[in-house]
Order: C-alpha cells, then sequence, then structure tokens
C-alpha cells in the first residue's frame, strides 16, 4: 500500500506511510468511500468521440458536444481537459472544443499522430464550422502545436485565431517578463474611440 | 540613526539597530562612501523637460530625448521612470518615452492635473508625434488612465495604441485567472499564414 500510494504525484514515501497508517485505523465506511469511488474513476471515465474531452463511461458524446445551445460553427482547440474547464470557468465561451491531448514535443517524442489532429481536420472536413480558436498552451510546444495547426488548415477555408498574448490582467508592467514584455509591445493594437 | 534607517521601506527597527552598530563599527571610508552616495543621490537626481524621466541634475534633457538615434514619432506613454527601464530591457524598442509620473485614482484623489498629462498633450500638438503607445499598468488605474488619454487625443489625429492584453508568455492556461483569459479570449488574433 505505501508503495502504491508513494507513486503518485506530490506524494513521497513519508506522507505514503502516513496515510497507510491512517487509513489502517480510520473507520471502515472511509477506506470502503475510496474503494468505491476509485472503482467508479477507473470504469467510469471515457472520452467523447468528437471532441475527446473526458465524458462519463458508456457516452459516445460530452455533455458540450451534445448540447443544442453551443454553437457548433466556432471550435476552441485546447491541450487538456482541465483547459476545457478553464475555459468553461469564464463563463464567456459559448462555442466547442477540440482536445488534443496533448501538445507536440519533438524532445518527448510526441508528433502529429500521438494527437487528435487527424480527428480535428476530420470535423473541419466535414463542414459547419466556420472558425477554429487555438488555444494551446503559451509555451514551445503550445506555440509549435499552434503553427503546425495554423499550415494544416490553411487550405481548409475556415478562419484560424489564436488566443490574444501579452500583459496578464492586474499586473504590473515593472514585474512583466521581457518575452511578455515584448509581444504586448510588437501586438500593440490601436484604441477603440 | 536608528529611527532614521526604520523609516526606509522594508527595515524594521531591529535590522535599524544592526545597521547602526555595523556601521559604529565599521571602516571610516564606508561612511565616508555612502554619505557622499546619498548627497550625490540628493543633488545628482532631475527631471528630464521633456519627458519627466529621471536624469542627471543640471541636464534638461534625459539621454533617451536628447539622442539622435531614437525615433520621435513614437512616444511610448508609461507610469514612472522604472517602467522605462523595464521597457528598455526588452530591447526592441526605439522611440521615445513620456513619465507620467503615476496614474489617475479617483481613490487616492490622484486626477489628471497631479500627472503630466498637460505637458504630454503639449507635446502632440507641437507636432512630429505620429503614434502613442499606452503603456500605464494592466490594473485599474492604469486603463482608467488610458481611457481618459485616448479621450483627450481622439481629435488630435495621432495613432493611439496600447500593449497588448492576454496570456504571458511561457504560462499554462488551466493556471491563467480569468480575467486574462477572458481578454485572451475576446482579443484572439488571426493567425498569419
Amino acid at each position: 500500500m505505501i508503495n502504491a500510494l508513494a507513486r503518485l504525484p506530490g506524494i513521497g514515501p513519508k506522507t505514503a506511510s502516513r496515510l497507510t497508517f491512517f487509513l489502517l485505523n480510520a473507520p471502515d465506511e472511509l477506506a470502503d468511500d475510496l474503494l468505491a469511488a476509485l472503482g467508479e474513476l477507473r470504469s467510469g471515465i471515457g472520452y467523447c468521440q468528437t471532441c475527446f474531452n473526458i465524458t462519463a463511461a458508456g457516452r459516445s458524446e460530452c455533455e458540450i458536444c451534445a448540447s443544442a445551445e453551443r454553437d457548433g460553427r466556432v471550435v476552441c482547440v485546447v491541450e487538456e481537459p482541465l483547459d476545457v474547464i478553464a475555459i468553461e470557468r469564464v463563463g464567456a465561451y459559448q462555442g466547442k472544443y477540440h482536445v488534443l491531448r496533448g501538445a507536440l514535443s519533438p524532445i518527448e517524442g510526441i508528433g502529429p499522430e500521438d494527437l487528435t489532429i487527424r480527428e480535428l481536420l476530420g470535423r473541419v472536413q466535414v463542414g459547419g464550422i466556420g472558425e477554429l480558436i487555438i488555444a494551446t498552451n503559451p509555451s514551445m510546444e503550445g506555440d509549435a502545436t499552434a503553427m503546425y495547426l495554423q499550415r494544416q488548415l490553411a487550405q481548409s477555408g475556415v478562419r484560424v485565431t489564436r488566443l490574444a498574448r501579452g500583459l496578464p490582467v492586474g499586473g504590473d508592467l515593472e514585474y512583466a517578463d521581457q518575452g511578455t514584455l515584448l509581444r504586448a509591445l510588437l501586438g500593440r493594437q490601436d484604441m477603440a474611440g
């Protein structure tokens, strides 16, 4: 048990021992609840066959893909299911998603075939999509993935946009890193009247 | 001496006492050097009469304003001299500056007349400026100041731009705050081919 727990991220052998001894002495319900939750997690999670977001097992489409209230003409392309949660939390996006399940990384040997890029291009080919918002991370890998997608989609006739880069809200210019400041300077925008 | 030192930011009475006793026992040169440096600081700093950046005393113009290599057609408007240093560090900006010496803040009672806004409008009226880049902080006060300047300059014929807002470079979408993510989403830009 200690060895199994110690393999979880952020849990070392000491914490693992402490948790194990806690569970030994804990009321049976707690261990039973954990067991049930873990079993559900294992059997109860599937992937949406359209956008590859996490979904309840046995369902071929996630709630967002299945919703008639979401605008299917706009698709936001993210790396991970957690990014979907982050954008949903903002509450301003009404379109659908496509989860790449990672980002291109030659160093880690992750190529286009390891992501759901073929499936994304397939969705575009089916038609009905007017804009793809590339929302990969503002990192080296995210940038490489965005560039690759943009090239693949250049002939598709679909508008390809990317999340704005620049100064984060509420920050202080003086503390912005040089890369961010450079982006903010080069990407400066006309103020509306 | 202890009381004087304790009034500096970040230095409490304990540190002040320690510093004072250190100086008591320190070689004379150290105290002399400090004294000289402090005197120079007091008498040696002035403000550029054009851009209001810090400059050496006795000089009416700072190095940037006096430089023939800087493009006077572009003026970057910042809140503080430290912001000039931050933008200079990026090494990509070749224009000149205007230091507002603060930002509008009704709560703190800082109005337009407390800043160097009149002087900025005067520089615009003289002519020769084609673009003003508003680089106030991405904060409430910075936003209010930018909006105010934009309104004041609407009839001037000068292009008024603002530093881009969005995701900082190297970040992770999942950790971006909601305000930043909203800005990034609303400000999304077409990817170039």
